[in-house]
């Protein structure tokens, strides 16, 4: 699983910093995490591919986080898009968008399903045999939604010695990984837990989005391998950042703490700040596994 | 007056290539004509200041002209924006706005006076004593419109030499050039026009927005000092053009020479193209000063 950023400035593009977006690799597929203005430029810039995109998920109606998801669906249309799209927001974006592709007199070449999130709730928005995204609720001044997307356990592992020492037909290998005894021609019972280990437990990579500090949502990010939490002000702001509904670094880091994620990723940083080496310095007095993050990296569970 | 090209694509962003927008700066007053996505960027880029920004033109509601105009007004009122602001486009701009402001819960900080453009008409949108900003219905899929940019001719312009000769005191100058004529305590009256020659005429720009290759706007355009009219196609795709009310740039010079304007500026070239250079070359053949546009420059008039 990869997170690329493609934009983690808030509100104002400063600094070449661009509005938040992310692309999520999981299996084979492309995920997109909120859609600031310029996101379709920054995605060709950064070599990553529409085709695989098939869920889009905003946050919030913040134009920070979806200024680019017009400008973005059109230009896939245009492109020869024809696979459905799913895209997960807040329900006034739906005619929004409604209302833009009727003033273009447009249609598009594919099919745009719209889930609307739901207000206050968590809910469960993909669900596959590789990968499921459930959004939960933060607290932002208007209606906000955090997206955790974790990968499913790969079932047994084979160990290949063990099988070929109880003679195990190649055939048989995947019934073994999913969990099934193998009778031999001989009457004995080969237990699969025998040649085979459990798997790795899933990937789990949490996004907050936009919200003040709260424990609220612990429960929903907690062990997540990575965590991509707001930190829009220093400590010394921490009031400002209290009134406007955003975090500090230190608060970032008091998150990862409490919620025992291994990594800590921090973004969405004020237009105000063009160095952001002190936001490294603030959030590692509490944990150490920090990383302010930069437009164009990408960082792999 | 001086047009700044911050980006002359049409529909998709490539080759580095941003969709359009230009900023028109006359007097002392700063105009915006369309904003693509990422037009609040390029403006930082190439330098432009919006606190002189009073007057933003939409010329139709095709994505790539307007999906930047929600995060540039959004901007401006979180850079501390106070006064107001005028913006001219097609009515079904209002609604699209309103319903943003709405899903943000934010209000501007800032007046934004909208001014809808009549369908199918021109119509004299600014006045002042400076220049005059008019719209004129082009040909497009979708109602559409160009906008000429007129400077106001600065009155007659005094000869130094002639009004010592005939002793005119200085207090009389400006009344003067506003054409009176002058009595002397003598008895003898100068008149205005032995000490004065005629103004120079005011620049005119007009920009055509998009448009297949139609001579019915030609009376509003003659004449000016400056034309930018869409060539998105090269000549073999003459056809798709007239399909998809689209100019090539042989149409887009056959207007500028029936129009008898002084010089061209081609732009909105569709992302087939990546050499922009034939735009140039098929422009010539039937007139000669010719500018393929490119994004950051400047033309002045």
């Amino acid at each position: 699983m990869t997170i690329t950023i493609l934009g983690n400035n808030s509100a104002l593009p400063a600094y070449d910093r661009h509005p938040t977006a992310q692309i999520v690799t999981v299996d084979s597929e492309v995920l997109l995490i909120d859609c600031g203005e310029g996101t379709q430029m920054q995605m060709q810039l950064y070599g990553q591919k529409w085709r695989k995109l098939n869920h889009i998920f905003i946050s919030h109606l913040h134009g920070d986080h979806y200024f680019g998801l017009p400008g973005l669906i059109n230009s896939m249309s245009l492109l020869g898009r024809t696979q459905p799209l799913n895209l997960y927001a807040p329900i006034a974006l739906k005619s929004i968008i409604e209302q833009m592709m009727l003033a273009a007199d447009s249609q598009l070449n594919y099919l745009l399903h719209f889930h609307p999130l739901n207000v206050g709730e968590a809910t469960l928005l993909v669900e596959n045999k590789a990968f499921s995204v459930k959004s939960f609720p933060v607290e932002h001044r208007i209606d906000c939604h955090g997206f955790l997307i974790e990968e499913k356990s790969h079932g047994l592992k084979l160990l290949p010695e063990k099988c070929r020492e109880y003679q195990i037909p190649a055939y048989f290998y995947q019934r073994i990984k999913d969990g099934e005894d193998y009778e031999r021609n001989d009457g004995f019972t080969v237990k699969s837990e025998w040649v085979t280990t459990p798997a790795l437990p899933g990937k789990k990579y949490a996004y907050t989005a936009d919200t003040r500090y709260t424990e609220s949502f612990l429960p929903h990010i907690i062990h997540s391998d990575l965590l991509y939490h707001e930190s829009t002000y220093l400590d010394a702001e921490a009031e400002k950042a209290a009134q406007r509904f955003h975090s500090t670094s230190k608060q970032a880091a008091l998150i990862a703490k409490a919620a025992g994620v291994k990594k800590l990723l921090l973004g969405h940083f004020s237009s105000k700040y063009k160095d952001l080496q002190p936001f490294q310095e603030e959030a590692t007095e509490i944990f150490s596994n920090v990383y302010v993050t930069k437009e164009g990296e990408s960082y792999e569970i």
